[in-house]
């Protein structure tokens, strides 16, 4: 029987305040409307921006609400004047969209799509403001469009991802963000030159999504730093080379490098990281590109002489891929071997034990821990 | 009779002490060392950077001391080791140097020659440390390598450019700094598309450069920012086609503008400038360049999220042309009449009246004064 049209009852991990446990609860989702797809969640796992918008310090986050946004599933129902999508789909949510028709999707240059690029402060959806999913009769906001910790979840089309269906979703499911986040920072933002050095801030799996793109473009040396030691075992698999600790020294990497590194990314949400990524290129061509998310008040501060002296400053959103134009070609990079996944997935949960991924994150154990939708 | 070999005496505009006019006294000029060229300079102009090491603010100048850096002459003699110069050439010095040797001479993306690079600490030669200007016996010191406001100068042979004697060099000679600087900071740094929008900090005769820039490159609109509104007049005659007081608005560029122009380029020296400029450009794909020197102790500060939003900040020195391979074929472009060069020299002044130039720059009067060395 098809469920196309109906109201769908559903497990979902709700976020009733800040900081608090999720709690599984049977929520209802409304049938998608115009320009709208109702998808099935199989994986889902977290992402630093999950927790830092659900610790909310400083932040006006909406409660109650369903974070979730790295995912992979299949399309359940289609609304009114969707073409491009219909059930059976498998499909990757995306939290920064791509209407195809704005500036920004028109220009080759942005994803920061005008209409659907991430927004913290939007609950509802686009077509009439309200959201799709409630419990009792009561709302339960939406977190970046796309609130995948759950088992349907309603998004705009725009953020939706088609991809190969021979992909094994449990696996490209990382592509979602993290991994294409970390990975088009390198690739398509920072550019190193093959047998350039490339730092890299932040050793989670963004990081280590960045030090993969580093690897594929053939630096010479990989420089690893993060304040977690345990970091750098792991990261050895990803081609980092070196290894700093912040904590034990002062400017290791211009040290290390005579001068700076061609390349930085910064992967970490800590706005000293991003001073440091910055600081450590080499004058007159080094790039440093910021991924990570600020807190609210941060304020980026330095010299202007360090920009004077010919170094460049960028950041970056989902690595700058446009979801729907770009994200199919990175999972047949992956099909086709060009590009490593597996290794980022170092934990495997059922739902019902989705805030176990919280704790591995916030002990900072272990990369991506994937959610099983049907466990 | 030659003068090779021999000191020669000529007539300096000395700077004996910091924000003091100058005072054009009988010097002795010692003949060009190993990789030395002396040359006699025919024209010199005055760029905001005299000036601002002149008046020492928060600074270590040395003094006394000879300012000047744009200018045009013609090799008088060469020291040892000197075999792409000769007598009479007709030459440009440069106060970013050209070693032809070091990793950013090598480099395609770097003009900051780890030998020659700009360097207000260093009063001597590099060969020996050592000034070749004296008067009675005290020694006088160079500025930034190239010391135009004199009869005749000493050079390292990295920071000559030898140009085409064709080339007027009482109009080619503003290629030594300010029209390299402004002009390149556009076209190769920040290298609007034909048909976008491009904001200019500063019109004085480096942001007019860039204006001049952002014409030829088939700017749509270029819009001029300035706090003397004497300036707005002059600068139409550059391509400006808009004009912006900061005194009269608060984020008037982005208003203008729909969300910020598609690039900018500062060259002002004032710090909140600087934020400004890269404050207003699009999100997305804009680009911002800082030409301007900034005060000592100045610090560059915004939100990082300016950053995440996928805009990119750079610096330059020069223009980032290389001053021995890239200037050359800037001074063809002016023979073929692909660039203008007349309209920016607006005052003409014998250089025993020097002084007047720092007066009209002061005033924020005209652009260029051309000293005549020979008047
Ligand atoms: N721009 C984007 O599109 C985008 C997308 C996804 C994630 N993000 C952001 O990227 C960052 C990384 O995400 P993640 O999921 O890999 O997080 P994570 O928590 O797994 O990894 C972050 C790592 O940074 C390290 N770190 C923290 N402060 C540091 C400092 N000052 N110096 C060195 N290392 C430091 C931590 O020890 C940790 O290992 C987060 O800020 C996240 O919000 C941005
Ligand atoms: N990076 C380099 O290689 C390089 C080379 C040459 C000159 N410079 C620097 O470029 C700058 C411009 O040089 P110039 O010779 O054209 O100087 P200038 O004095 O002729 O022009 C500077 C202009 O900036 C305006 N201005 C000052 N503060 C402003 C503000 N806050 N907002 C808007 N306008 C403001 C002034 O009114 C003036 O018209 C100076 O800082 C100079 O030191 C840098
Ligand atoms: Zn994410
Ligand atoms: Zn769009
Ligand atoms: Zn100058
Ligand atoms: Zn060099």
């Amino acid at each position: 029987m098809s469920t196309a049209g109906q109201v769908i009852k559903c497990k979902d991990a709700v976020a009733w305040e800040a900081g608090k446990p999720l709690s599984i609860e049977e929520v209802e989702v409304a049938p998608p409307q115009k320009h709208e797809v109702r998808v099935k969640i199989l994986f889902t796992s977290l992402c630093h921006t999950d927790v830092y918008f659900w610790e909310a310090k400083g932040q006006n986050t909406l409660f109650p609400r369903i974070f979730g946004h790295e995912a992979g599933g299949v399309v359940e129902s289609v609304g009114e004047g969707v073409t491009d999508l219909k059930p059976g789909d498998h499909v990757l949510p995306i939290f920064t969209g791509e209407c195809k028709e704005c500036p920004h999707c028109l220009s080759e240059e942005s994803n920061m799509c005008d209409l659907l690029r991430i927004n913290n402060d939007r609950g509802g959806m686009i077509h009439d403001g309200k959201p799709r999913f409630s419990k009792d009769g009561k709302p339960i906001y939406h977190f970046l469009g796309t609130s995948t910790f759950k088992e349907y979840t309603v998004l705009h089309v725009g953020q939706v991802a088609k991809i190969n269906p021979e992909a094994p979703l449990d696996k490209v499911f990382v592509l979602s963000c993290g991994m294409s986040t970390g990975f088009g920072a390198t690739v398509n933002v920072a550019k190193p030159k093959k047998g350039q050095s490339v730092a890299v801030f932040g050793l989670g799996a963004v990081g280590l999504a960045a030090a993969e793109g580093a690897r594929v473009s053939g630096a010479s040396r990989i420089i690893g730093i993060d304040l977690n030691p345990n970091r750098f075992e792991e990261a050895k698999k990803f081609g980092c080379t070196e290894f700093v600790n912040p904590k034990d020294h002062d400017k290791p990497v211009q040290e290390m490098t005579g001068g700076g590194v061609d390349r930085s990314v910064e992967c970490t949400g800590s706005i000293q990281a991003m001073i440091s990524a910055f600081e450590c290129v080499h004058d007159g061509w080094g790039v440093a590109v910021l991924v990570g998310v600020p807190s609210r008040d941060d304020a980026f501060k330095t010299s202007p002489m360090n920009f004077l002296n010919e170094r460049t400053l960028k950041g970056t959103f989902f690595g700058n891929y446009k979801p729907r134009s770009d994200i199919p070609g990175v999972v047949e990079k992956y099909i086709k071997k060009e590009l490593e996944l597996d290794k980022f997935i170092t934990h495997s949960i059922p739902f019902w034990e989705i805030n176990k991924a919280f704790d591995y994150m916030l002990a900072g154990e272990g990369l991506r821990c994937v959610v099983r939708m049907d466990a």
